[in-house]
């Protein structure tokens, strides 16, 4: 990690990633999407068989899959499990939206009726590493606003197996249907549907690069939860901090993976140094370290600033996923925060809490992103419509008004549906 | 209008409008958007002589353009766009979230704060129309959240001039940067900022097909409000339906384009019958007329079902942008619709006042995106952040289940940031 100042650090290259405007990856996701859309089934066994190495007979999890999975989990992860869906649940319930009406004036009812989208496909990564949390996150907030069905879809290994840990938390969270495929062809069968994948309104839930682009192709047709990128944590450190702590929530994020990003922003070169050194301490007892180095070297940055009130600053301009506010009056100095996905107050609120137990979702906005997007919550499984009724006066009252405007702008049969309802003196019509 | 039952709509081609897979645009757009990156303004100024035909100087529109705008407007456009602009406000004050947080246990703080986007960039069409409405319904709940910056791009006519009507909702509005910029360009300047544009986190407003797409490239730099389609209507109508209002209706919708889908769906032939010859009768007077019969002929559809249920049902597979419930009990009946994107009740509440005074938001989903998204609101001006904390205590009740989880995913530098935190025994450190 490279010790600079904030003025140093804004001459670096944005953090922002740039939305990746090469066609390598399109010419691998454009002809699966095609070839899902044109195939169906069909397509994705081809595919799997193509891309994971197995021939299956079946997409889906069977209830005997479920229940292998489940028997072979030890007590304590399933209670692990059962904790942080507890957690989730009631942060989550916080989140959830009232229908509501106003009646601004008489004869007037406007408002906005909050339902659920009916179904949402989830996606989760298959590989080597093994994702239980993400299916708790992705699937409670859309379980609690009322999804009538939820699809999860995650490649299968090459004995056509799914990671028991996925299977027991999906089972924790209540989704009985998983389907064994993976990739782009599972994007685009939860985007248009198959024989045996139904067609969803929403995918959420992360993935490699040809998911994150399959995901931008078929938003419009779909919603999508966001375009995910690296990982990034950064923490704001004074005097207050607990320097080993803080190395091992920084080393925590390195071992994500090269590209994930550690920040040390600081007031005071003292606290640089004492979790520098603790970071260097550390570093070398981590399972990971090979990627920790990695990802340390070429995205860690400790930056030390004239004030804390220039490091708040630091923080606000890399809008990060994850901000630990290690500092004195973590509350009170959490006004100056305007751009971050999630804030962790304090010397025991580490990030490592946040991505699995303390409630709050830990599917975040990335690569500066949250300057202008939010946590998946369940906000993300509603949607609104809005209620208009205007009694005849009401319309009565709005006509010339109405009526000008449309005028304006050439629409006159606009104009003239207004008229109508005017000229109609009082012939008995219902309101 | 073709008359058919449900089950015969059922087995037209859907509504929804795939996601255009085809290189054209972006032969066009790709290149526009590497311009405006690279060369900034100049390729602004360039782009804007060879598109719109004419050389400026400046792109900013002067206080003096918009006092001319200003004086130029009739008494009653500007009462209009008074009411129009009150109106809005009232409605979408009812749509301002609070930031909130809890105490699910002794030293547990988690919640949730909400913030505006900083700076949001709204686009609104030139051409031969005039889209004063559109000002409005993108700008005022981008206010109302509390966005700093607002600035409007909209394409300047072969003179340098910006429609007045648009000046002058921009002033009532409360926006004074509007620049003279459209096409893929002006989309491109605001997500990627030039000399005289700020970039913006968010771009808003609606468009032609290389707006849209252009949209669609920046989404994930930036957020977008939507990839919107062509305009439709969907009114449920039984005999309580005044014929000739519902047929002024379909008429209005007809008259945007001839995209445009004007669809009547009833469980009544003699209502479909009246209302169809309410149409003939009413065209004929309209000075749209050319771009009405295309529409109708094209899109329009009258569907008549068995049964109110399977009307309302209709109505939900359908999706539609606006929904006209002209029948017995609207209110009531309301409880069935799940997907629409604004619902108007009874004889007296016409798309027509929805597009201008009514007060909710004329940005809607459209091509069946309604089952899975919402009128624009402030909500799409507002991001959140999580808020986590724990004390000592706390965390290490939580940290069983949160090393448990860490270490089934393999990340054990995550499960050491909670160990190292057990293990610090009772040495003073701050929560």
């Amino acid at each position: 990690m490279k010790k600079m100042t904030a003025s140093e650090f804004r001459q670096l290259p944005s953090i922002s990633s740039g939305q990746n405007h090469n066609q390598n990856v399109d010419e691998t996701v454009l002809p699966i999407i095609s070839d899902v859309q044109k195939n169906g089934d069909d397509a994705l066994f081809r595919l799997t068989e193509k891309l994971d190495g197995v021939s299956l007979s079946t997409l889906y999890v069977t209830e005997e899959e479920f229940q292998q999975a489940e028997s072979s989990m030890s007590d304590s992860f399933q209670t692990a499990l059962k904790t942080a869906r507890q957690n989730l649940e009631t942060f989550h319930a916080g989140q959830l939206e009232k229908s509501w009406f106003m009646n601004p004036h008489n004869g007037m009812t406007l408002g906005q009726k909050v339902t659920p989208i009916k179904r949402v496909g989830v996606y989760i990564p298959g590989g080597k590493a093994s994702y239980p949390s993400s299916v708790l996150m992705n699937i409670i907030p859309a379980k609690l606003a009322g999804v009538e069905k939820i699809t999860i879809t995650t490649p299968p290994d090459d004995q056509g197996n799914i990671n028991p840990h996925v299977l027991a938390a999906a089972k924790e969270a209540g989704v009985d249907t998983v389907c064994k495929v993976g990739g782009a062809q599972a994007i685009a069968a939860l985007a248009y549907g198959t024989e045996s994948i139904e067609p969803v309104s929403k995918i959420v839930g992360p993935g490699n690069a040809y998911v994150a682009r399959t995901k931008k192709w078929v938003y419009g047709d779909v919603d999508i939860d966001m375009i995910a990128g690296p990982s990034e944590i950064c923490i704001v450190a004074d005097e207050t901090a607990n320097p080993a702590f803080a190395a091992a929530d920084l080393l925590s994020q390195a071992e994500h993976d090269e590209q994930a990003k550690p920040l040390l922003v600081t007031p005071d070169w003292d606290v640089a140094d004492a979790i520098q050194k603790e970071i260097s301490n550390q570093m070398e007892k981590l399972d990971r370290k090979a990627i920790i180095r990695e990802s340390l070297n070429q995205n860690g940055h400790i930056i030390v600033t004239e004030t804390l009130a220039e490091a708040l600053d630091t923080a606000n301009r890399i809008a990060p996923e994850h901000l630990q506010l290690m500092i004195r009056d973590p509350f009170a100095n959490m006004a100056s925060i305007v751009n971050a996905g999630a804030i962790f107050l304090g010397n025991y609120s580490p990030e490592a809490l946040g991505d699995y137990t303390a409630g709050p979702n830990h599917t975040l906005p990335t690569s500066g992103t949250a300057m202008f997007s939010s946590p998946l919550g369940v906000y993300d499984f509603v949607k609104k419509s809005s209620i208009i009724h205007y009694d005849k006066n009401a319309l009565s009252q709005a006509s010339q008004a109405t009526m000008s405007l449309a005028e304006a702008e050439g629409l006159t049969a606009h104009a003239r549906a207004i008229q109508i309802r005017k000229d109609e003196g009082n012939a008995p019509t219902n309101d």
